[in-house]
């Protein structure tokens, strides 16, 4: 029998980067990263239009020319049996009922081009919460800035011509797999937790002027959403069935290459964002402060609770970005993670609120912003560092007793990504802060292998997700046990990063630091 | 006639500085600086001994080695007619009857040395506050651990053999005038602001056990404590009276060398910590918050009101040494400073609570600490500087406003220190957060020479300090206007700086920071 394939593809903020996986061995064969041609668009568009503040977008034409560099590269010559794509969420984009993007035709509208995951209409979220919606309830009680509503609200009142232009208006990975396949078919975990679709109400109604006409029904994860189409076949080389599963959301496709396939299990996703996924087989209250649950929308058969905080690895990229202890980033976080290592748990006597990208749980709130407290003369930038990581370690926590006090009872804490795998002391901190033993698979290209094997579903190479996790999942996984005397000194500075949250007034502040003109 | 001269001698932190000044032009022949030996001790004495947590110590001894080395180089073969000595505050030592520094006995005794300004003996402090003493309401209602009784008291409780070995618990300052003159002759002002002493009512009783026995009643400022003895004339080559003033607070020295000698002047003393200083020609009302107020204890036949930030140039020299810029200091702060001065008021939509060395005004809390609130992903460490500049100048307005809102209306605004003139940026934010017209008195070593004017009127060298100020202080001032545009963010950020610090939750949160133990 000839040799096929598997290829997944993880759409991350800056690149994209695809695996390539032997289905009869599970061996990963080649990987390949492709960045975005224009990054992350803040300041201007390329044509040098200057962007509002707060804008964070992204050019989807960018996504096609990833897929075709990383397809063709992985792909030529080969049979490939699937193809799975995880995606970067909610990064909607405006599109004519054809599927081109409005970028393409009006290029110097903001408006027109996806708005990443990062860009925060908060204003919108905050006018929709102002006046709670049943379909709400669902989903934590609120929308997020983050989310597909708020966004679909700021271009329609911002940019009601562009608007009206709109036939579609769409997850850039429902985006890219109707580029694919030729057909539009959106992934159930998009519209489940970025646009609160429910399978049995639909969209919610009546939010957005016009939006349930520029969106369409959603369809379960590990559905075959299509075959690569002649023209992507051309263009890559590519051969065989080469079936394309509905897109997932790139915090949630990691969950079978982990082995995270059974109820009981709390997976932390930590990237420059962090995702907390919990796997249930029944539906249950959703608890306080938790953003979305789903059945079929990340994993099929089952449940999945989710939450996050907005801003992880990015905090600590952003003290090593800001105050340089290398020639670059990587010598710098070497040096903070060594002395940082050398430190007493909350040595410094800080603690920092780890509100850098806003808060999600529990005050759902992107207005918020960081706080670093307990500063004297004597305070080390070493100091600092482990107090930023502490404290995004108790916003780990935070989400933790989320679910614990809502009555859901993990049996099993897995943490995954890069940043857990390279940084042994921050999974340590958060076993510690935890009080509770903490797993790492062991896997390169985790988000990428967990497409692919939404690729091996929809394409029918494996029966479901656990042979799916079996066969081409990580095979060995690092446990980290919490230190006693550590997680004493933890259990303390928690209750006073939770003291600190809550006030009131601290979070007034914030709110009117956001306010001030001239700035 | 043969010429002659003053010497003023300022005892700073880190060392003395002295000049010598020609009766009869005014102008400053020299200038001299000692290091101290020992600089100041935070970790271990001179042999070893370590010290505990929170103590900052000095040797006495460092203090007459200064002294023989500046003014032999100032003097030796001068006819010397005034000696004039500004000192830290509060900074006491234990001392025999006749003036031994028990330093010199116990030299492996953390208690027997100089308790230096910045320690603090909070605890102590508190332990005093929470029994309120009728004679604490002329100041301000609460004892500050940085002062006399506080460190009185731990000594007393810490060490109780070498308590008992105390014959005097003296200010360096008076205990170097001690020396230099062989009579014990302790200043009003140290007296009056650190050790609670009211012409009226004489030391406070029964506060800290046998401390009335250690100490002696003081003498109003420009009062000769005496002549400098043969002994010293003989090791420092001085000539003619050399009639040493009692010290005063290095704070309050500099007054009549920047020309605040009338009612309505408030002068800003910007240094490592940060000094504010009001004359009047009639008592008041103590402001709610304002440590301290006297008679006689300053300037002669004025009242002086004080208040302070415990750090001040201190914290911005603490971010350019944790977070450094170029090769030296010098370069870092070039570098921040004009990234500074290049950014619109609140860039970076930060507050910085200045409570890096806790705060006197309005909490009087040593156990306070910094707080940086606002951070995001977009915060660069240009921002940060100009936030913690600008989180001084908001401590200085909350000092400025209590004295206003208490019924005194200052005239003149001047700012004084080698900060203060080098420092154009931070003057100019201080006339914007205070919408007033601000002056720099441009004269340099400007404590030296208050201290030489001081020497100058107790050796009958002037009449009075008006006629000091005009013979021998600075004679040209830089005006700084406040700009209306930034003034207006400033007030809106000064608002939020309020609000922030009165949150009852975040304060007990910094307090709880200090209780976490493993750290």
């Amino acid at each position: 029998m000839a040799a096929s394939y598997l290829i997944g593809l993880d759409y991350g903020s800056e690149s994209a980067r695809g695996v390539l996986i032997d289905t009869a061995t599970g061996a990963q064969v080649a990987s390949h990263v492709h960045p975005y041609r224009h990054g992350i668009l803040t300041r201007n568009l390329a044509d040098g239009t200057p962007l509002p503040p707060d804008f964070v977008l992204q050019d989807a034409d960018d996504y096609t020319e990833a897929a075709a560099g990383i397809l063709s590269r992985l792909g030529r010559g080969r049979t490939v049996e699937g193809i799975g794509i995880g995606f970067t969420a909610s990064s909607p984009l405006p599109a004519r009922a054809d599927g081109t993007p409005l970028s393409r035709i009006a290029r110097d509208a903001p408006h027109a081009y996806v708005k990443l995951w990062k860009h925060n209409a908060q204003a919108y979220a905050d006018a929709i919460n102002a006046h709670p919606h049943p379909f709400l309830a669902g989903f934590g009680g609120r929308v997020s800035g983050e989310w597909l509503l708020a966004k679909a609200a700021q271009v329609a009142a911002q940019a009601p011509e562009l608007w009206a232009a709109t036939d579609r208006f769409i997850e850039g990975g429902d985006w890219l797999v109707w580029q694919l396949t030729g057909r539009e078919a959106r992934g159930l975990g998009f519209a489940a937790y970025k646009a609160q679709f429910s399978t049995e109400a639909g969209y919610p109604q009546g939010i957005v002027d016009g939006l349930d006409r520029r969106v369409t029904p959603p369809l379960p994860v590990g559905t075959a959403a299509g075959a690569l189409t002649p023209a992507w076949r051309g263009r890559t080389g590519i051969e065989g069935p080469a079936t394309v599963a509905v897109a997932v959301i790139d915090s949630h496709v990691v969950l079978p290459a982990i082995g995270a396939v059974t109820p009981g299990c709390f997976v932390g996703a930590l990237g420059t964002s962090a995702a907390y996924l919990y796997l249930d087989d029944r539906p249950g209250r959703l608890p306080d402060g938790i953003e979305g649950m789903a059945f079929n929308g990340s994993m099929r058969d089952l449940w999945l609770y989710e939450a996050g905080q907005a801003s992880f690895g990015d905090t600590l990229a952003w003290f090593v970005r800001t105050f340089p202890r290398g020639a670059d980033m990587a010598e710098s976080f070497r040096a903070y993670d060594a002395e940082a290592a050398a430190l007493a748990p909350a040595a410094g006597r800080l603690i920092a609120l780890d509100w850098w990208g806003g808060n999600r749980v529990p005050h759902a709130d992107g207005n918020l912003s960081g706080v670093l407290a307990g500063l004297t003369r004597e305070t080390t930038a070493g100091e600092i560092y482990l107090a930023l990581m502490e404290g995004l370690c108790f916003g780990t926590r935070t989400v933790f007793d989320c679910f614990t006090r809502s009555g859901l009872s993990p049996r099993q804490v897995l943490m995954t990504s890069g940043l857990a795998r390279a940084n042994p002391l921050l999974v340590q901190i958060i076993a510690d802060v935890l009080d509770r033993p903490v797993s790492v698979p062991d896997i390169d290209n985790a988000t990428a292998v967990g497409a692919a094997i939404h690729g091996a579903v929809a394409g029918g190479v494996v029966a479901d997700y656990a042979e799916g996790a079996r066969r081409f999942g990580a095979h060995d996984v690092s446990r980290v046990t919490p230190r006693p005397a550590q997680a004493r000194v933890y259990a303390a500075a928690y209750r006073l990063h939770g003291d600190l949250g809550r006030q009131d007034g601290l979070r007034q502040a914030l709110h009117g630091l956001r306010r001030l003109d001239g700035a």
